[in-house]
């Protein structure tokens, strides 16, 4: 019998490609999909076909008309059935200030944020459903549950994205599919993400700080929450999780 | 000296236009927008003429390309310093499951629920905090705070309003802008909302049902949360607030 | 016809004495009540006759068994129907770790804090609820909205009182039982709370920069709201509401 | 050297009990506190130790001043470290209106709810900071994020633990304890709470209809859950977390 499948949407050296690697190793056919850095996503797969697993990468435009859609029927098609979708696609543009934020990078975000999540789930709910079983895992952020100031574009997009998690699970739960909504409420240690916004003379030097002192969230660890939630019996299914370091404040505090 | 611009963004017969009436009735300029029914703006404008009010009408669509900005700067130049901005433009496309919500809808509900507001507080919020003072009213709806079932497009469009206003308040309640945002947590008595949707006959029967025992949120009544908020002294400003029938579950019940 | 009464309990140079005067201007009989200083109490008194308006003071500790409910009766019996209700008691006991905090304190906290609004409640919905008529209005504060390190009795107490207000609003709103919890998200200008916090000098100092430009919230501007909240139309309610300067970040950022 | 302890408070057969199997099936020195019912506590033992577990057994009135704090320091005295303390005590006394809730019931809800939270964390978080380790799991309920009619005991008294853990986390989290607030937002299949409650023949109803398609949710899945939260590296730890069955609503739809 074919593997299922673990599609993990925004698979960099972060969360995404852990989660990967984790469910990779748990049985899962680990599909990984990237907008760019091929080479990146070559180590990814050679990473996980080393230590047994299987895995396949894809690079792909998320903002492109039908290029997830493609994706996962092509999935669904010539490697299985899709178990686990994972949606790791971030929003984050940076911290910007009003003037600072443009139209363009606005509207990117809602299509990272929240659009690209509708079109995911347009396409593969009805799958799912029809199978009567399937998890989304949706990567969040603390701008999903309050608005910073410098956080416009990435902030909307979040809260939209955390309401578009609700309504799924409204719809679909019943239906079989558990919908989880995880606010990653820290810096994360990724150097694919934060790495490339601080540079690496900053980044090592808050991994040899923070990062020393189990200050920064690792993606590991995100991965064995996230494997945990997909295996939640359905008597008792969680919607809605935060993570965050020890030593950080909430963000409610 | 001229006199105090209010501009409504939605001013239809429902809470648009009647806030628009309480504020010109309060001596502000009234300015009242909305994308058809050039004849139902007429007769808005003719009342609160009528009533001794002055006020303009703008037919404008506002998912075109710079038509809220340029009207920002045209009523800026031309009439008068926008003091209150009510933003009023729904985003509630109707009850409907996730396939039968399309990408265009979604893309629609986005638009109007925060890509509108985040232009217009583009262009405006510039100005008003030069002046050091200016209101932002904006209404919002239940689907802000939790996302139903059948309400894909509106809850994820709404839940970016609420950020989005939030993200607002945190950069520039300090420069004098005032920003509120308003939880219509209920069915409102509109004939240009509610009453299309349900079609006459029925929102007739309504109205003389639930409405005869105030179980409809009136228009007037908002006009006065609505004026309230505006001028609320700045040492005691208000940032949300929910608006329902007494004889209403609250949205958490 | 006899007037309707507002009694605010926890009247103090503060919110509770100020929204007293409010409603007593507004054609009130205002009954306040204190726990101390008779003088202070005569003072607030006096103002309002002055003022032309009608008002009686009680010394009262609400933790002493059946106190309250006495005097609700006695007020009903004797002056007249309480129409609204200010419950203004605080549950601050200052910024204290865990270890500083008593159990006597933290039992203190819920007296205050939830178990005397169940009390006043018990005792008063019902005949409000006769009547087919009343208000309800809390002040709270951020600890009920989020746990901060040295707030672990206040906010225990207004966690429960929040979640107490939805509770009664839930059961009474639809018999004509207006509840609302307000969100003093700030530091008040209020000589017997925070001044007798900081002491006299430190509170004139604050008075004297933050107060200088409208960084203190102004107890006569609370008096708006809560007069504002008194008077919605029962198809328009508001449960919650939040209240801070503009100078302040909101509760979440 | 002597394994670590896990103390239940709340051991009945239902998340408490099975809690305590789980985490003595993992290696934990399980201690069980109950309030009545010795021949269950007993068969709950004698369970865990033909698996091959350690543990013991208390029978322990949580109202009573000091009762609490002495078992904790026996505890930790006698048998071993306390490192993962749940507190499973229930604060439900049925759906009752409001002249139906009397203040000793309420009282009642106060104890259980929070400050029996509260005395247990002043005698055992210093402890635990001394040794820079240490998780606290708590049980909470849909009462604790909003109030519904009949529940105004039970509300106010979950709504201060959700606060109470939020200051404690706020205090202790950066020493190394980790407290998780868990919202079991729906029907647990309990013999010893639920069942108590509906009664012999109606429970063996309801397992049999909405149990047997899985929703009802199971302790033994809640135990995972618990378990593996008190596995979570500091670095990612999670303070909040929902559970409910896929079948059912959220508590906010």
């Amino acid at each position: 019998m074919a593997k299922k499948v673990c599609l993990v949407l925004g698979a960099g050296a972060g969360i995404g490609g852990t989660v990967a690697k984790k469910f990779a190793k748990e049985g899962y056919y680990a599909c990984l999909c990237r907008r760019s850095d091929q080479e990146g996503l070559n180590i990814l797969i050679d990473d996980i076909k080393t230590n047994g697993g299987e895995a396949s990468g894809f690079m792909l435009d998320a903002t492109e008309e039908g290029s997830l859609e493609s994706l996962i029927l092509e999935i669904e098609k010539d490697i299985g059935e899709i178990d686990v979708l994972v949606y790791n696609l971030g929003a984050q543009s940076g911290m910007k200030l009003l003037n600072e934020t443009s139209l363009k990078e606005f509207e990117w975000g809602w299509q990272m944020g929240s659009f690209g999540l509708f079109r995911v789930a347009k396409v593969l709910m009805p799958i799912m459903a029809k199978r009567g079983s399937g998890t989304f895992l949706v990567t969040s952020a603390t701008a999903a549950m309050r608005g910073s100031k410098n956080q416009h574009s990435h902030a909307t997009a979040m809260g939209g994205r955390r309401m578009l998690c609700q309504t799924l699970n409204a719809e679909f739960a019943s239906q079989g599919i558990h919908i989880a909504h995880v606010i990653v409420d820290g810096m994360v240690d990724a150097p694919d993400t934060l790495g490339k916004m601080l540079g690496k003379k900053l980044f090592q030097e808050l991994r040899d700080t923070r990062g020393k002192e189990d200050g920064l969230i690792l993606p590991a660890e995100v991965a064995e929450a996230y494997y945990y939630l997909s295996q939640q019996h359905r008597s008792s299914w969680t919607h809605e999780i935060d993570i965050r370091p020890y030593s950080d404040n909430a963000w409610w505090n």
